[in-house]
């Protein structure tokens, strides 16, 4: 089989954080495979075909790449963020699990930069030590799991990454992690809700533990939660920067 | 204060990897600041001026930079990788709380490609399910911290990316951290060693838990530690993939 397909990761929005290998990826294919609201974002040439998809039907987008790439065609699946992170690439090679004959084709991932990233860097420095990522949906695993993994975070003092952490269909996700959160952790450690990071309508809000006001989160949000050791650094007329410094229980 | 730190990540190594902020960012400079093996690596003009330093000098770095910037230069600090993930905006922030007037700079941070972001892409999608991400170095933190974040990593059942695993002042690190995994997870648990990924000495090991040669891992290595859902996806001729699914408890 001739075929390839490359599952892109197009960063958070901003062309600014696509990489070159990214932008190649996509002008060397034929056919441009993703959810819609990504694909919209690229401007294709003529000679290149769009297969815009719905949200959550990761598989079935997987299954549709494959497909044409075994039948000859040079294919990019586009996702948000960084498609090894909470996104695409899982979805693909699942689906490559499916028919021995995908297996033969030639697949490439292209990292992008992921929400959390985004987030960290405009809020200074949160995820300097150890962390943890963590998707809060339980569109695939049980929220069960999800719980065992939030309390296993706290009992390492990790930092937590938190995607997905409410939708339409179960708002009250985030709501259910912070009351865990707030039983376990200081009413004082750092919290910062990042929105829609490198977008228009960007919003950072820098809270507590203690005092976030979770009805704030929605789909678009990354929520990262500090370590013990992670700490607001105070400025006039700014924003505070965040910061988990490199050291572990140093004093301060 | 007029002067402007940057805090730019540069990826693994590779143009293809540097985002085109990056590169805005380090044409904007008169002044970039950097572990030596970085500021080799760019392609600067006359009028701007390297300033390039040791490893493990990231503080003393740091105050150069804010030095600099205060007296005001428009300075990069370049950081491989991300900069925010084991990298130099920690240090910038921590040495930020110094002097009083540094806080008013403007600083900010480019994201980039992290190590396990690549060695991610190379693998498949190892990372495709919630991880955390660990420094096993003990420079700057106690190693109890370390055994008890791989503990609770284990106990979470997440994905590990095990950063910084040797060095020549502790190179048993990741045979103490192989050794405490191994009471705790099977040995059948999917392992890679990436390394340098994106470099021209790249080299890939796919192995197990209980095989796992320790021996290959050197401080250019970035290991990953599959969950118990992490599986490799074989192909005829070709390496596996390393795959962590979207699922959790699915029947195979």
């Amino acid at each position: 089989m001739t075929g390839r397909v490359a599952i892109v990761g197009l960063g958070p929005g901003p062309a600014c954080w696509i990489t070159p290998e990214a932008s190649s990826e996509i002008e060397a294919a034929s056919d441009v495979v993703g959810y819609a609201a990504y694909v919209e974002r690229l401007a294709l040439r003529p000679d290149q075909r769009a297969h815009a998809s719905d949200n959550r039907v990761e598989l079935d987008r997987a299954r549709l790449a494959l497909t044409l790439a075994a039948e000859g065609h040079a294919v990019a699946v586009v996702s948000g963020g960084d498609p090894g992170v909470f996104a695409m690439a899982a979805a693909l090679f699942e689906a490559i699990e499916e028919k021995p004959q995908w297996r033969a084709l030639d697949v490439a991932v292209a990292p992008g930069v992921t929400a959390m990233q985004a987030a960290a860097a405009r809020l200074g420095a949160p995820l300097g030590h150890d962390f943890c990522a963590i998707s809060l949906s339980d569109n695939l695993k049980p929220w069960a799991i999800v719980q065992r993994r939030l309390e296993a975070a706290v009992e390492g003092d990790f930092v937590l990454a938190l995607y997905n952490p409410a939708s339409k269909a179960r708002p009250s996700r985030i709501v259910e992690a912070f009351d865990l959160l707030r039983a376990l952790k200081g009413a004082t450690t750092p919290v910062a809700f990042a929105r829609a990071v490198g977008r228009a309508d960007e919003a950072l809000v820098l809270t507590t533990l203690g005092e976030a006001n979770v009805s704030l989160v929605d789909m678009a949000t990354l929520v990262i939660v500090g370590s013990s050791e992670t700490r607001f650094v105070a400025r006039d007329g700014a924003r505070a920067w965040m910061l988990t410094p490199r050291s572990y229980g140093a004093p301060r």
